[in-house]
C-alpha cells in the first residue's frame, strides 16, 4: 500500500509531517511519499533514521497556507503539494492521501480533482468524536455550511458504511442531531431528513440533543456542516474551560502541592482519553479516493495515525463500499 | 412589585417553587403571587414561615406537563397555572411571571396572550452561559428553530439592551455563531445577516467559533433557536462528561484518598461557577411582559434567582427599552 502525504501540511510543516511518515512506513508497513519543496523536505527527512523504509519525495513548489481561500487557492496554485498529492491519488499512483492543510482547500482539490463518487450528492467531512461510551463518528464538520435532507440521509449511509468497516462498531446506531429527542422537534431540514433517514437501511435511533452526543447515545451522529462545525469546536472550547477551571480550583486548595501533582496526572490521562491526536483526524466521505484531514495542529502522533486511518480504510475498501450503498440505494429509490 | 409565579412549573412542583417564592419574598421584599391548584399549594405554603410575607395563592385547576404538545396544551388548557398567570401578567395585575414549566407552553402563551412587542417579528428564548471572561447572554436558544436573517437583528438589538441593562455590561460585545471567524465563512443565513447586524446600532465584533464562546470572546451572542439549544445542550453534556472523567482518574491515582478530598471540594466549586441556577433562568425577550424561564430541574435556589432576575428585568424597564429600540430602528430601516 502507497500513501501521499502533504509534507506541507500541519501548522509546524515540514517537521510533524515527515516525522508521522517516517514512524507511519517504520510501524505500519506502508510505502510512503512526501509531497512538498524538495529543498525543505529532504533535509528534514535526512534527520531521521530511514535506512531500508519505502519513503520516496515529490517536488511540489507551492503550499496552500491556512489563511487562503481555498477554491481560490486550488485553482491558482497548480503546484501546491495539496494539489499535486490529490491528482497522484487520481491518477491511482498512490491509495490514499494525508494531509494537515488547510481543510477547506483538501475539500475543494478532492472535489476539484477526484471528483465526487458517483451518486453522491455532497462529499462530507467527518470527526471521531469522543463519548463516554467511546468514539462516536460525526459528519458533516464543515463542508457544507448549508444542506439538504437528500445530503443528510447520504451521510448517514456513508457514515454507518465507515463507522462498522473501519471503527469497527457493528450496526452502528445512526441519529441526527435536534433541539429536542422528541420526533416533532427540529428545524425544517430535520424534519423533512428523518423520513429519509427512516427509509435509507441504517439503523437510525432517531434525534439526538446536545447533551446526548458526549454521552455516547448514538455512534454515528449526522448534521449539517454549520452545526456539526460548532459541535466540534464547542466541544473543545468547553473541554479547555472545564480542565482550566478545575486546575485552578484545585492548585487554589489546602494540600496545593499533593493537589497539583495528583491534577497533573490525572490531566495527562483526561487529554490523552481526549485527544484528538489517537484518532487521526477526519476523512473526506463522499470523494472518489480516501483523503483524511488531519488538524492544523497536527503532530508527528497525529500525522502517524492519520496515515492508519488512511491505511484503514483503504483496507476497509470505504470508496468501493461508497459505491455500491449509493448505487443499490438509488435504484431502490427509484424503482419505489 | 409583585411577581407571579407558576407553582406547578418545575419537575419536583410544587416544593422548590413555593420554597423558592418563599425565598424571594423574604430576601427582596417582592409581593408573591402562586398559581397552581390550591389544595397543593396551600399545605406546601403553610410548611413555611411566612408570617408578614406578601404572598398570596390563585387557583388554576390544570397543569401543562412538560411532554405536553406546547401549544395544543395551551388552547386546550385554559385553567392552566401558566395560563392563569399569563393573563394576569397581561392584565397588569403583576409585573413579571417566574415559571419552570414547559418552555414552549410559555412561549406558546407568552405569545398567544401577552403578544409581541410591536415591531417585534419573533421573541427569543435566552440563556446566561458561564465562559472564562464571566457570563455571556445567548439566544435564541429554542424558540425558533428556523429563523430569518431580520429576527437574528432583532435577537442581537434586545439581547445588547438585556446586557446592558440587567446584566451590567457596558457596551456588550455582540457576535454572531458561524463556523468560522472570517468574514466569508458562515450558512446563507449567517452571511445575510451580518450586513443586519452592522447597520443595527449594537457593537457588532464579527462572527465567532464554537471555541470562542467559553472563551468570552462576547458579551453577547446571537444564533438560531436550533444552533442556539444544541449549544447549551451539548455544553451540559461536555462539562458533564469532563467532570466524571477528571473524577474516575483522580480516584484512580496513587493518594486517592486525598484526591477523592481535593476532588470533592474543587468540584463543588466548579460546579457553583457552572451552576444554571445561580443565573436564574433564561428571559422570554420580545414578547410584551417580562417572563422568566427556569430550567424543569429548578430547586428552591434556582427559582429564588429567577424571581430576582425578573424583578431586575422589571426595573431596568426592559420592555419600554426594548419597544423604543425597535421602533426608533423600524424608523432608521424606513427613512433610509
Amino acid at each position: 500500500m502507497k500513501i501521499v502525504v502533504d509534507a506541507m501540511g500541519s501548522d509546524g510543516y515540514p517537521k510533524p509531517d515527515v516525522e508521522g511518515a517516517v514512524l507511519a512506513a517504520r510501524e505500519y508497513g506502508v510505502e510512503i511519499v512526501l509531497v512538498g519543496k524538495k529543498d525543505v523536505v529532504e533535509p528534514e527527512l535526512a534527520k531521521h533514521q530511514t535506512a531500508g523504509l519505502p519513503i520516496s519525495i515529490v517536488h511540489a513548489s507551492q503550499i496552500i497556507e491556512m489563511n487562503e481561500h481555498p477554491a481560490a487557492a486550488v485553482r491558482s496554485k497548480r503546484d501546491a503539494s495539496m494539489v499535486v498529492a490529490m491528482q497522484m491519488l487520481k491518477r491511482g499512483e498512490v491509495d490514499a492521501f494525508v494531509s494537515a492543510g488547510n481543510s477547506g482547500g483538501c475539500l475543494a482539490s478532492a472535489i476539484f480533482y477526484l471528483g465526487r463518487i458517483k451518486g453522491v450528492e455532497r462529499p462530507a467531512l467527518s470527526s471521531v468524536f469522543p463519548t463516554r461510551q467511546g468514539p462516536c463518528f460525526l459528519l458533516d464538520i464543515g463542508a457544507n455550511a448549508d444542506c439538504k435532507p437528500v445530503y443528510l440521509q447520504q451521510f448517514a449511509i456513508m457514515g454507518s458504511l465507515y463507522a462498522e468497516n473501519v471503527l469497527g462498531i457493528s450496526k452502528p446506531r445512526v441519529a441526527i442531531v435536534s433541539n429536542g429527542e422528541e420526533e416533532g422537534k427540529g428545524s425544517i431540514l430535520v424534519q423533512e431528513t428523518i423520513p429519509l433517514l427512516k427509509e435509507s437501511g441504517v439503523n437510525f435511533v432517531g434525534n439526538v440533543e446536545g447533551k446526548d452526543i458526549p454521552a455516547g447515545m448514538a455512534d454515528v451522529v449526522v448534521t449539517d456542516g454549520f452545526t456539526g462545525n460548532v459541535i466540534v469546536k464547542l466541544s473543545e472550547g468547553v473541554a479547555k474551560f472545564m480542565l482550566d477551571m478545575i486546575k485552578e480550583e484545585i492548585k487554589a486548595r489546602p494540600l496545593a502541592m499533593v493537589g497539583a501533582a495528583l491534577a497533573r496526572g490525572a490531566f495527562a490521562q483526561v487529554r490523552k482519553r481526549l485527544d484528538y491526536r489517537e484518532y487521526g483526524g477526519g476523512v473526506l466521505l463522499g470523494v472518489d479516493g480516501i483523503v483524511i484531514v488531519g488538524h492544523g495542529r497536527s503532530d508527528a502522533l497525529a500525522i502517524k495515525n492519520a496515515i492508519r486511518v488512511a491505511r484503514q480504510a483503504v483496507e476497509a475498501r470505504v470508496v468501493p463500499s461508497i459505491r455500491e450503498s449509493i448505487a443499490a440505494h438509488l435504484t431502490t429509490t427509484i424503482q419505489e
